[in-house]
């Protein structure tokens, strides 16, 4: 094999780590949505364990993007797509990471039933969901017009945080819900609007990987 | 200037660059718990404002990193630090981040007071605080023994954030205080609980520079 092949052959190990760990992170996500609308907390548990294999996931890729790095000495779309790999899987991994907090809520109060808490709650969720969705499936067919659109959704998401926080805070101070729940809600709800920022990046990085450009100036 | 000179200037430039965002993070974060203990809105307005400068500093040093990466192909040493450059500068940039959420509750509710509501609040802050100042500081001295030593402060940390989750939900319970800052608190809480996750991350970053592992697994 020649080193050419063989360097290849490394960068399609690469991606084919990232195209994995997207879509462990996607399932995970889809995982606790339904855990969350059923109360399934057999199901929120498996998301909590999951977290550990997106962890060790984050760090065999990051190992493998800093060995290939150093030996390979990549340049120009190569070394972006190393690069690249080393970050967009710090925001992967903090969506799984998301998940987890959501599945830990989940199991603390398992009589709660969070998703009919607001009616906000449903709509965030489903608009979260498409955008984790939709930023990996951008990056992985390296959609860069895609990622483009992509990240103008995050502003629907956000919108839903700040109905629910009004709602949420309406309904503590009305004093007929359970006080426990409805803080958690607002985690909830804080930590989607979270996952809809990694997933702008996740745009970003799309964008850059194969245009060469952060925020429109040109990097590599 | 011969080219091996001109690349030290650059690991230099980039080396003074961190060194500025750690003191501006580290900046942001006294300012807005002196903020919040002194409910000084002007103060939390500037923190928020200076976000921005936060995430530029961010943007450059992933350029000038990703730059330097292309055009020096770096090895060993050099390599290791101009990787961790483009990492570590992502825990900054969130802990800056973190600090500009906390403004923001601030300037929403002016007559509040989240620094008296629960007494573990100031000590969680005193914990956060040391923290974020011992991780940046062992990251710009590279003190191995030091960032190994610093990352079990966080267990602290996270028993401070289960004591103010558990005091506050008693509050909430009670009826007796306003039940928008309770929640706010218990965001407050949770933001400096992930502040923790971050300089537990710059740690692991000056480890990994120095000694080329992640989680004692050698990688470059």
């Amino acid at each position: 094999m020649t080193p050419r092949i063989s360097f290849e052959h490394q960068l399609e190990a690469l991606n084919d780590n990232l195209v994995e760990m997207g879509q462990y992170v996607e399932k995970s996500i889809d995982q606790i949505f339904k855990a969350l609308e059923t109360m399934d907390i057999e199901l929120a548990k498996e998301v909590m364990e999951g977290d550990d294999t997106v962890d060790d996931m984050e760090k065999g890729i990051e190992a493998q993007s800093l060995a290939l790095i150093t030996r390979q000495q990549p340049v120009a779309r190569d070394l972006r797509m190393v690069s690249t790999a080393l970050k967009v899987v710090t925001d992967m991994e903090r969506i799984g990471d998301h998940a987890a907090d959501i599945a830990e809520i989940i199991v603390r109060f398992e009589h709660a039933d969070f998703y009919h808490l607001s009616k906000q709650v449903p709509k965030m969720i489903e608009a979260t969901k498409k955008m984790v969705h939709d930023s990996l499936n951008a990056f992985i067919k390296r959609d860069v017009k895609a990622a483009g659109e992509i990240m103008k959704q995050d502003d629907i998401i956000d919108g839903l945080f700040d109905k629910i926080k009004t709602e949420i805070i309406s309904l503590l101070q009305g004093g007929n819900q359970n006080a426990d729940y409805c803080v958690d809600v607002l985690m909830i709800a804080k930590y989607l609007e979270r996952i809809g920022d990694h997933a702008v990046n996740i745009c970003e990085w799309t964008i850059f990987e194969e245009k060469g450009t952060i925020d429109n100036i040109r990097v590599l």
